[in-house]
């Protein structure tokens, strides 16, 4: 495990001045609050909505121009027999767009790299990831993924768009930004706390999958599955408001862009085009179920190349130069593969009625079309959707497979390069061409039956190859079927997803989580190991405690921030420390236990001199002083304290502690302690003998040690 | 609260018998548990969906016969003038069927009376209602429900279906029955606890939920809604199968019904037609939201006097022979008021193309039809459906509003009627008919736009009315969502119950939960009340407690079993029971806490005679022996103990009791222990003070009481 991660905290610190507080709050002020949550839950969905909107916007406009250009210079050139030209034109376009975005990340964040969902989840699960929900992350994930997707690499928008909703969501409810330190709303003050930051996260999550695929129930599965411990009715349906307001925002953008104005009938970015006319029968469920296998079979191959490649990545691509570098390499292959394969595969097909649209002539003669080069020439996402939706004769068997082959090697490639991507479209990209194939070979073998239908049997591949990738179950379910925008299809994709997730777990786990894994994040996942059932709470926690007694010195405070890193101490009644360790043994335990104090706690009264000589106190403190200080706490070493403060003067810590901290007896096992985290959110959990003495901690990296 | 109501407990005893059973669990064991999980899953939906189209081909069968009989008479009559034949006959069968289902029910199992949502949301919140799961009650309430629906009472079968659903896989998990005291399977014994049960009634009720409106993922949210404490995704997946299951069950038994074998597109019982061509546009919010503000009038007016009528219920309609006395009443006024508004409202329109089925003509001129008699001539299931999508001439202004009227009065004063009846379809009903009526004033208004759509409004009109009703959230939308079958409208209908919800709840509660309420059932809201933030574990817990010690003789055992009710105790090291109660003053402590005793177990070991006198045990009870026991434990009077036993021996409750069981300081606030309480689903807390000595006993009757 790394220790780059620190937890959040939901649990309420109960002290005296929090019941001061919560004495005086009227009825009023509580519902004001309350509105207040809807109000910016609101202006979540709003504000992703319109990234959203302003992400598609810029992406298609921007395709379309290359397109058109490489299309100009095609078409030239096929006569002309200059066909390097448009060659280099094509990667010299991708690879100027996609060095703007991976210089961006590389160079400025990082941490906008990728997807950002395994970020999310790690934040919905309780880890701070740094600077995952800054300002600075969703303008360079904004920006980058436009020129990543346009610059032709084999990624979605999806996942940068859930990214930036959660950055939204975090920046909305604090009124303030780190990046701009001095900016400062001054309203929402209330939401400083991790608690309330993360339901609102939570919800913003929500909207970025509402307006990726027009899902908003899948949205809120997709935050609950992954986030919300403690299923909350209404902060569900807040997350719900959100998800719905930025459904609707970019419904009606899209509408204008459309030109019918205040047509309700574009829901998501993303959707599937419609599946109306198609239906299936009960004896295609086991051909669902082989697919379901073949997705589980590929997207574990996927993820276990991505893995390896992830190792490499880390270990030999370190400066930021190197990773630009790939990035450009990944670029110009991914255009040089796309425009050999026209030489090498070209299938011309004749030009019928219903497919004149899109379709490239290249090689082949007139009144014919290229196949290739019209599944080429579109942005990933069209392709997906034409892989859905073409009619029988447009794509030859030998240009899905080439296609599937190319584009499972290079998704698996682009994947963790420093440029935001998301990985959806690229792993339904894969599936739908496979599931095409399936569709074809089935066709090939039943010719005259009616049921076979090549968009539905994309339309499962697709689903399997991505439930095989990312493991994800009831809210992909859910996404997908909204994607698709009507519920037939629901349980054959539940059976393909139930069947890849089974199969995929054989051999590895969920891209999302390796990634989170290989990151070394502290996350827990749902339910303790059942192998583990017989640890007990003496096994699992830290044994020498650092801990303090209600009336500290001044001196020890500062000397026990200054050589422990740890964020939360017991405060406990008749301990003597002992800096010499001579009596430190298994059984040693650390006075009575009587609540716990957070690090940043103890800064902040530092900080605001919170203590005197015998004894005399300043007692002015309220909680919107620890809020005020939060997120950011200031470090320990910028604290300076007399020596003289430092020997003579004493904190009172007992009006600040929690003195209701959960604790456990030393007796209690794994997955009791594990439940409790997970439930209630916890970030330190104390562990007490029979006697009430404090004989360990516990923290969230204590138990995901145990894997 | 009422005293009858005993807590499940999901809290897993982790005593040394808990240890070693888990120790020897090798990782096959483990694997065949979650094996077998998915099995009773898979059978609870398979089973959920058969009974689900027994109860529907029964009523669809007998309500056709009957409303052809008399169908014969009224044309018969019209012209002999015999009017009075038809109403007789009519009220004749009403009466009949409706007096089969309520002597089941108010003789033979009152509980399954209703719509059993009540019931189930208390059981997944975690409260025994007693027989609530029998067998008995699931034949009452199938058979129940089909008489009464036939019976022409303004009810539903969906609320009955949930309940089934719920009943079956309480009866599958635990593979047998306490109706059939001699049926055991003696597989799946490792499903009976209170924790496994409860996640397979959850899954029971989705499974229903999903049958009776083809929404698989509405009811997986119903089930989180109302039950899930915890989130737990393994269990959501599988709750997903069983609707998914059933859903399919349902399907493929509907397809051969309808003679189309296979064809997969009837998902639920009840849905509400295609909505495909209908659209709405932005500017229509504003109309949807004072929609959702007439339903929530609407529906508190409904729960209001439903409330009154309750209350009067209670006290004056006691005996079953007067419930059924009252159900023949409701019955045969039904009956009469739908044939006397024939006369008093008799608008004939005229016969159109496309009305032609289902129309009656009774006294309109030939050509003509009855658009009274229509609406009434049917099921209301069907009744709702041909609001939704006939034709615009088919329902003048005039019969609408009767019939809205004589709808929303006999349905209310139906709900609670000693018959088994859904609530949905009623709810559902009354709001289609004033929606289209308002869908009728904006054509008035607007005569010449595209936009008013009666169906539209007839949706909303009932999403309004429902939700005013019964105020569930985020389930709601999702089946009405699914239940239309896309999801274009999901946003309005959010609307609309968000406001319904909003607008209602400013004067009282849901239905369900004031019926909960009304029967003192302890249920435990979302949240704790804002108000309560400062209670502490002091004011909140019971506080003489009744302990025992470690070591504790058999006679004092007996004694505080056979006087006490309470169904937990902490075992605690030196306390001396004093008898005379001469030192029991607010300050008093019991001991130092060790873990916490069930009254199950308790009997257990009297019954199983582990004591011995001089210490000496007999340690041969396993887990299996606790378990075999559950859920029925002898009542304490049952055991015998001879004096000298009692006297003379001890048992040790070290081996048996929970020794982690979780405990909170007195100082902890109300908030803390109620997120205790509903995160972890427990039963038993006990307070300690700063000393670990037991001060105090909090179960959710204590948090129940606040409001
Ligand atoms: N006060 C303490 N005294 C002794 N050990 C502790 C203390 N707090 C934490 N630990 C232990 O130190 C290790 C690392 O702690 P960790 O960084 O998780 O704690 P933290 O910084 O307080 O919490 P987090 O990093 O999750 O915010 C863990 O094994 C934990 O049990
Ligand atoms: N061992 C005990 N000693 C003293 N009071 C208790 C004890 N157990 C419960 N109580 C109190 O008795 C009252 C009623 O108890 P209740 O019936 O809820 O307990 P129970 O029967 O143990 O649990 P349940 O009925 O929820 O299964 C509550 O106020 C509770 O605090
Ligand atoms: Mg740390
Ligand atoms: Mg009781």
């Amino acid at each position: 495990l790394s220790g780059d991660y620190e937890s959040l905290d939901y649990d309420v610190c109960e002290n005296d001045l929090y019941q001061l507080e919560e004495r005086k709050k009227s009825v009023k002020e509580i519902m004001i609050i309350e509105m207040l949550r809807w109000l910016v839950m609101f202006f979540v969905g709003l504000l992703t909505g319109l990234v959203a909107s302003l992400i598609d916007f810029c992406v298609i406009q921007s395709t379309d121009l290359k397109f058109s250009i490489i299309k100009k210079y095609v078409d030239k050139c096929v006569d002309n027999k200059c066909m390097e030209v448009p060659l280099l034109v094509w990667v010299g376009i991708n690879g100027g767009l996609v060095i703007v975005a991976s210089i961006l990340t590389a160079c400025f964040e990082p941490v906008a790299a990728g997807s950002g969902i395994p970020q999310i989840k790690c934040y919905l699960n309780g880890v701070k990831v740094p600077h995952v929900v800054r300002l600075k992350t969703i303008v360079v994930k904004v920006i980058g993924v436009i020129f990543s997707v346009a610059g032709g690499l084999i990624i979605g928008k999806e996942g940068p768009m859930i990214h930036s909703g959660a950055v939204i969501a975090a920046g909305i409810s604090q009124g303030r930004s780190d990046t701009f330190r001095k900016f400062d709303l001054r309203i929402f003050e209330f939401f400083r706390s991790d608690t309330e930051k993360r339901d609102f996260v939570a919800g913003g999550a929500a909207a970025g999958v509402s307006a990726a695929f027009g899902a908003p129930v899948g949205g809120v599965l997709f935050s609950l599955e992954e986030g919300a411990s403690f299923w909350n009715q209404a902060l569900a349906w807040r997350i719900f408001f959100a998800s719905m307001v930025s459904t609707f925002t970019l419904n009606v953008i899209q509408s204008y862009i459309k030109g019918i104005p205040w047509d309700l009938s574009y829901p998501g970015l993303f959707n599937f085009g419609s599946f109306d006319t198609t239906s299936y029968s009960a004896f295609e469920i086991p051909i669902f179920i082989l697919m379901g296998v073949l997705g589980g079979l590929f997207g574990a191959l996927f993820n276990q190349l991505n893995y390896i490649l992830t190792k490499f990545r880390r270990r030999y691509i370190n400066k930021s130069r190197d990773r630009v570098l790939e990035a450009m390499i990944v670029a110009i292959i991914t255009a040089t593969v796309g425009y050999i394969s026209l030489y090498f595969n070209n299938s011309c097909s004749p030009m019928v009625q219903d497919t004149k649209d899109n379709t490239v002539q290249v090689y082949c003669n007139d009144g014919q079309y290229s196949s290739t080069a019209t599944i080429l020439f579109q942005s990933p996402e069209d392709s997906v959707k034409s892989l859905f939706h073409e009619s029988k004769g447009m794509y030859s068997p030998s240009t899905l497979v080439v296609y599937c082959l190319c584009v499972f090697i290079l998704a698996c490639w682009t994947y963790g390069l420093y440029v935001p991507s998301g990985l959806f479209i690229p792993g339904l990209l894969v599936g739908a061409a496979w599931g095409r194939f399936v569709g074809l070979c089935l066709n090939y073998i039943f010719p005259d039956v009616g049921w076979v239908d090549f968009g539905k049997y994309s339309l499962i591949g697709a689903a399997a190859q991505l439930g095989g990738i990312v493991r994800m179950t009831i809210s992909l379910t859910v996404i997908i079927m909204e994607a698709t925008g009507n519920i037939t299809f629901g349980l054959p994709i539940m059976i393909v997803l139930i069947v890849a997730k089974w199969v995929g777990d054989i051999f590895n786990e969920g891209i999302y989580d390796m990634h989170i894994h290989i990151q070394g994040v502290p996350i827990l996942g749902w339910e303790p190991s059942s192998v583990l059932t017989n640890l007990s709470a003496k096994e699992v926690m830290s044994h020498p405690v650092s801990v303090f007694n209600m009336r500290e010195s001044v001196g020890r405070v500062m000397e026990v921030l200054k050589t422990e890193t740890h964020n939360g101490f017991p405060v406990v009644e008749d301990y003597i420390p002992n800096p010499l360790d001579s009596s430190i043994n298994e059984e040693m335990s650390f006075g009575t236990y009587r609540g716990l104090i957070l690090r940043s706690q103890l800064i902040v009264l530092l900080k605001q001199r919170v203590f005197g000589d015998n004894g005399d106190q300043f007692y002015n403190l309220s909680t919107k002083d620890f809020r005020d200080a939060y997120p950011k706490f200031t470090p320990i070493r910028q604290i300076h304290v007399s020596q003289y403060e430092r020997d003579n003067c004493e904190i009172n810590l007992e009006p600040y502690m929690n003195p209701a901290a959960y604790c456990v007896t030393d007796n209690a096992l794994f997955p009791r302690i594990f439940k409790l985290f997970r439930a209630l959110g916890l970030r330190h959990l104390v562990v007490v003998d029979k006697h009430h003495q404090v004989v360990g901690m516990v923290t969230r990296k204590d138990l995901a040690r145990y894997k």
